[in-house]
C-alpha cells in the first residue's frame, strides 16, 4: 500500500481562523498523509496575543468546530499533521501552561495530540519560553505501517545554548527500542534569512543520514512585521533533495514515499550543531586585512530582492494599504526603495514619489530624481523646502534671537520633509516606506522624526555596501531601472554645503566590516582593531553606535533577511556606562 | 558573639565598574555580613549587553581585581554577599553558560559562588531565561554560627506560569534535614509598580511565619530607560517589619540579627502564589456597574510622583542632559508634566517651556499656560504656527490642485509643532519630554512624529483618569502649581474647531476602565460588556486600540509605573486578522 506525503505550504494572516479553516477542509477524503506547518492553526509568532482572553475563546471555538468537522468526516486512508496551540486553563479560563503541538486530525474521529515542542527556541526574536511550556518525550507516529519521527521546528537543531538535543534523544531511543522510521517529519515556522537555506539542507542531510530516512521538512510562508517566513519545505532523502517547494509562495506538493525510502550509507558521528556564533551567522572574511563584509551571490540577491517584496506586500496587505509613498532624495537608498516597490507592484496598487529640495539640495538630485521616475512612470511630486526652511530659520532669529546652524539647521530640513512627507500620506492614505540603510541606522547618521520616518523598513538590514550589491544585481536583472548618475555619486546627505558621508565617516566598505563585527560577532574596540582597523576609525564608529541607541528606539519595523538585524530581536539599554567597551 | 546584618542599598549606573568596586572596597574590615543586590556586580537588567564580549572582557577583568582585593583583605569576622554574573565560556571566549548568582566575599581568600538564581522571570518586560541559566539547588549559609537560607529576587514568589516554588523545595529541605535557620536573604533587583509594596511584604510576611525566621528582603535602587528600581529594603521578622530602608535613594542600614530572632506563631499553611492575573495586578473595582478604575490613595500618588521624577531624573543624568523641554498646549497632560519636572529641578539644570499655537489654539489656552510659567518662574517661548500652517496648506494646494483638510489639517499642526520642538532642543540642547498619557496611547489618540514625540514619557503609564488624580494630589502638597483653569477645562487637542476629547471618545472614567479591562485583563468584547459597558463604546474603544498599534511600536521609552505598560513589555504583533476580538 503506498504511502503519500503531500506537504502543504500554507499562507494565512495571523489569527484567520477562518481561512485555515477552509484550507484544511480541502483535503477531506484525499488518501496519504497532509502535513501542515508548526502553529498551523493560528499562525506564528503570536506573541502576547496568546494570552489575550478573546484570543483564547476564538482559537477554542473554532478548534471545537474543526473537531466536529473531523468527527463528521468518512474514516478512511488519510490524516493530517499540523501544528497548533494547547491550552491548559485555569477555572476561570486563564491560560496556566500553553504548549506548542501536533495535532492528528483522524476522519471519523477527531484531533489527537501526538507531540510537545522540546526545544523552545528563546534566542535574539524567539520569547517561545516566555509563552510555552516544553514537552518531555518523543512521539514515533504510525501511518500505513509507517513509523515517523516527529519534530517541531527548532527541534531539529542542536547548539551550545540550549541544554538539549531532541535529535539525539530520539536517535538514542531508536537504537535502544531497536524502532526503525520511514521519516523524520519536522514541522517548521522558521524565519529566513540570506544565510539560512544552506544551513537547513546541510543539517537536514546529516539528520537524514544520522537517522537513515528520509528527513521531511515543513515550513510556512508569511511576513509578520518585521520577521519573514518563506516556506521553501523540502524532502531530503540522504545527501539527496527529492523535493522543494516555492519560497515566499504558498504550494502543495505530494510524494510517494517509497521513491524516497532507501537505504543510505553509513550515518556519520553525530556533528554538533549551532554556538553563539552560529546563531548569529556572522559574515566577515578575517582572512583579509582588513576584514570585509562577505559579498552576495547573484542568487543570494535574488532572494534577498525576493524577501523585501514579499515583506512589503505583505505588510501592506494585512494594514490594508493599496497606495505607497517614497521620499526620493536623489541619492541611492531612496532610489532602491522605489525600484524595489515598483518592480513588484500590484494593478490595483499606486506609487507616488516626492522630491523635497532644501537649498543644498544640487541640481544633478532633481535631474536624476526626475528622470527615474519619467523612466519608470511614477509620479513625482516637486516640493521644495526652501521657503518654509527659511520661515523657520526667521521665526526662531525674531523669538530666541539666535540663529540657528550646524545640525540644527540639518535636522530640520529633515523634519520639514518628514512632516510634509505625512502630511501627503495622510491626504492620499498612502504607507510611507522609510528609505534608511543599516549601515545609517547603526552610526545614527538619521534624523529623528526626520528621514527616519515610515511605516516600515525596507532597507534597514542592508548595510551601505549591500545596498550598493543589491543594486548592481537589480540594474543587470531588470534593465537599470535606476538612473547610473545615481549609483555613481557619493553618498550624501545633503544637508549642508558640499556634505558627502565619506567626510564624517569610514568609506563604506570598511565600516560595514566594522558594523558587523560589533553587531554579529558582539566584539568591543581591542577585538576589531585586530580585525585589521585603525584605533581612530573604530572608536569614531563605536561612539556613534553606542550614543545613538535611543534613535533605534523608536524605529519603524525592519524587513528581517539577516540572523542578527536591528529591531525586536535586538535589544539594548540606552542608558548604561559606556566605558566597557574602550577598556578592553 | 553578635551579629550585624549591613543591608547596602546601591545605585549605580549599568557597568559603572569602577563607581561599583568603590561602594564595596568601603565595607572593608566591618564585622558583619555585608549584603549588595541582585547582579550588584553589572546592574540590572541587561539585555544583550551579557554577550558583548567587549563586556565580558571587562566584567571578567574586574571580577578578577575584586577577587584580588579580597584576597589582600586581612582576615576577620567580616563577609559579603553580593549578586554577580557567572560565566561559563567556550575555548573562543563565547559565552555557553551565564548564570545569576551569589558570591560571597571571604577576606583573605577572594570570591566563592554560593548560590545560582532557581526561578528565572521570562514574563513581560522579564527575559531572563533568554540569558540565563537556572539554578538547581537550594543554599544554606553558615556565617558567625547562624544559618540563612539563600534566594534572589524571583525565587520568593511562585506562580501558575511557573514550574518551581524554590521556596517550597527549600522549606522541603530544611524539614528533611532538620535544618533551621536564622534567616533567609533575598538579593533582589525588583522593579517598581505601584502595587507592589504591599505585595512585597505581605510575601515577606507569610515566609517569614512558613520560615520561622526573619525575612531579609535587599533591593536595588536604579532607573534603568522604562524600568524602575525602588529600594526599599526591609527586614521582616514574624509579621513585624523591623527595618525598611529608603525609597528612590541608596541607602545603608545595619541591623542585630538577635533583636530579630525570634519562635514566631505557628507558620501558616504554605499559600499558592501569584497567577498571570496576580503578575499583571489589575486595578478595575467590577463591584461597581460600570466597572471602574480604583482610584489612587494619597500615598500611592506620593509614590507613583516619586517614581516619576526619579525615572525622569535617571535618564536625565545617565544620557548627559541638563536642559529639559516642555511642549505646553494649555492642557492638562503638558502642564502636569511641567509642574513635576518643575518640582524635582536641580539647582545646575534648566527648563524650558514652550507653546505653540495654531489657528484652533483658544486664547484661554494662551492665557493658562503664560500664567503657569510666570507663576513657576519658568521661561516660556511663544512660537506660533498659523505661518507655517498655511504656509503648507497653500503650498499643498498649488503643488497637488488638492486642498486638505480634516484629518490631514489636524496632523500637520502638530507635526510642525513637532518640527520646531526639535529645532529648538536641537538649538539648546535640551532633552525633549513627551507629554503623551496612557489612555491616548491605548486608542492612538496622537500623532505619529507630532504630539507623540520625546525622548522619554512621563505619564505614558498613567490613564487620564490617573493624570487628574495625581494632579489634584500634586496641587494639594504643592501649593497648585498647575492653574486651576488648566485642570476645569475639558479634554481637547485643539486641532480643529471646538474640538473635545468627548466628541470622539466615552467619557474617560469609562474609557479607562474598558482599556484596563482590555491591557491588564486581556478582556474582550463581550467580557467588557459583561462588566456594564454599552457595546457600541466597547466596540468602537476596541477598533482604536487594535488599528494604532503601529504608532505604540514607534513611541518612546515609557516610565513604568505599574505591572502592565506598554512599552518593552508589551509586546504585539501590528499586522493580524483582528475578527478574533469581536466574536469572542
Amino acid at each position: 500500500m503506498k504511502t503519500i506525503l503531500h506537504l502543504h505550504q500554507t499562507h494565512h494572516t495571523l489569527a484567520d481562523f477562518e481561512s485555515i479553516f477552509k484550507t484544511l477542509a480541502q483535503i477531506s477524503g484525499i488518501d496519504g498523509l497532509h502535513l501542515f506547518p508548526e502553529l498551523y492553526l493560528t499562525g506564528y509568532p503570536l506573541q502576547d496575543l496568546v494570552l489575550q482572553r478573546p484570543f483564547i475563546d476564538s482559537y477554542l471555538a473554532f478548534f471545537e468546530e474543526l473537531n466536529l468537522w473531523a468527527k463528521k468526516q468518512k474514516a478512511g486512508n488519510w490524516r493530517a499533521l499540523l501544528g497548533g496551540l494547547h491550552y491548559e486553563l485555569e477555572e476561570s479560563g486563564l491560560p496556566v501552561k500553553i504548549r506548542n503541538v501536533i495535532y492528528e486530525v483522524i476522519p471519523g474521529e477527531g484531533l489527537k495530540i501526538l507531540y510537545t515542542k522540546r526545544l523552545l527556541p528563546n534566542y535574539d526574536i524567539f520569547d517561545e519560553e516566555k509563552y510555552f511550556a516544553a514537552g518531555a518525550q518523543n512521539t514515533f507516529y504510525e501511518f500505513n505501517r509507517e513509523i515517523f519521527g516527529l519534530l517541531i521546528c527548532e527541534d531539529m537543531w542542536t547548539s551550545s545554548v540550549h541544554d538539549l538535543d531532541p535529535c539525539h534523544l530520539m536517535h538514542l531511543e531508536m537504537k535502544e527500542k531497536n524502532i526503525k522510521v520511514s521519516g523524520i517529519i519536522n514541522l517548521s515556522a522558521s524565519p529566513f534569512d540570506v544565510a539560512k537555506k544552506h544551513k537547513r539542507f546541510e543539517r537536514a542531510r546529516n539528520l537524514s543520514l544520522l537517522f537513515n530516512s528520509p528527513f521531511i521538512y515543513l515550513n510556512r510562508v508569511g511576513g509578520e512585521d518585521e520577521v519573514l517566513f518563506d516556506g521553501g519545505s523540502f524532502v531530503m532523502a540522504g545527501p539527496k533533495l527529492h523535493l522543494e517547494l516555492k519560497y515566499f509562495e504558498a504550494d502543495s506538493k505530494s510524494i510517494d514515499l517509497s521513491l524516497v525510502k532507501s537505504e543510505y550509507e553509513e550515518a556519520p558521528a553525530f556533528k554538533p550543531g549551532n554556538t553563539w556564533e552560529g546563531l548569529f551567522s556572522p559574515q566577515l572574511d578575517s582572512a583579509q586585512t582588513p576584514a570585509v563584509l562577505k559579498s552576495w551571490s547573484d542568487d543570494e540577491c535574488a532572494e534577498v530582492l525576493k524577501a523585501l517584496q514579499f515583506g512589503f506586500q505583505e505588510y501592506a496587505r494585512k494594514n490594508g494599504f493599496k497606495k505607497f509613498l517614497v521620499a526620493l532624495s536623489g541619492g541611492m537608498d531612496s532610489a532602491m526603495v522605489l525600484a524595489i516597490i515598483h518592480l513588484c507592484l500590484k494593478k490595483d496598487q499606486d506609487l507616488e514619489a516626492i522630491y523635497m529640495p532644501s537649498i543644498h539640495s544640487s541640481p544633478l538630485s532633481t535631474q536624476l530624481s526626475e528622470k527615474m521616475c519619467a523612466s519608470l512612470g511614477i509620479p513625482l511630486a516637486y516640493f521644495p523646502i526652501k521657503f518654509l526652511h527659511s520661515a523657520v530659520k526667521n521665526a526662531f532669529v525674531s523669538q530666541f534671537k539666535e540663529p540657528f546652524e550646524g545640525l540644527t539647521d540639518e535636522n530640520v530640513q529633515s523634519r520639514l520633509r518628514g512632516t510634509l512627507l505625512y502630511t501627503r500620506s495622510n491626504q492620499t492614505g498612502a504607507m510611507v516606506i522609510n528609505t534608511s540603510n543599516k549601515s545609517e541606522l547603526a552610526v545614527g547618521y538619521s534624523t529623528q522624526y526626520g528621514d527616519s520616518v515610515g511605516a516600515l523598513s525596507l532597507l534597514g538590514d542592508l548595510y551601505k555596501s549591500e545596498v550598493y550589491r543589491l543594486a548592481r544585481f537589480i540594474q543587470e536583472k531588470y534593465n537599470s531601472p535606476i538612473p547610473a548618475g545615481i549609483i555613481e555619486r557619493g553618498p550624501s546627505a545633503e544637508l549642508r554645503e558640499n556634505q558627502l558621508d565619506q567626510d564624517s565617516l569610514p568609506p563604506y566598505e570598511r565600516l560595514d566590516a566594522i558594523l558587523e563585527g560589533i553587531l554579529s560577532y558582539r566584539l568591543g574596540k581591542k577585538q576589531i582593531i585586530g580585525l585589521g582597523f585603525r584605533e581612530e576609525e573604530v572608536t569614531k564608529v563605536l561612539n556613534l553606535y553606542l550614543k545613538t541607541e535611543y534613535k533605534r528606539a523608536q524605529f519603524c519595523p525592519i524587513l528581517k533577511v539577516k540572523s542578527k538585524s536591528f529591531g525586536f530581536g535586538y535589544r539594548m539599554p540606552i542608558s548604561k556606562n559606556l566605558s566597557y567597551q574602550f577598556n578592553s
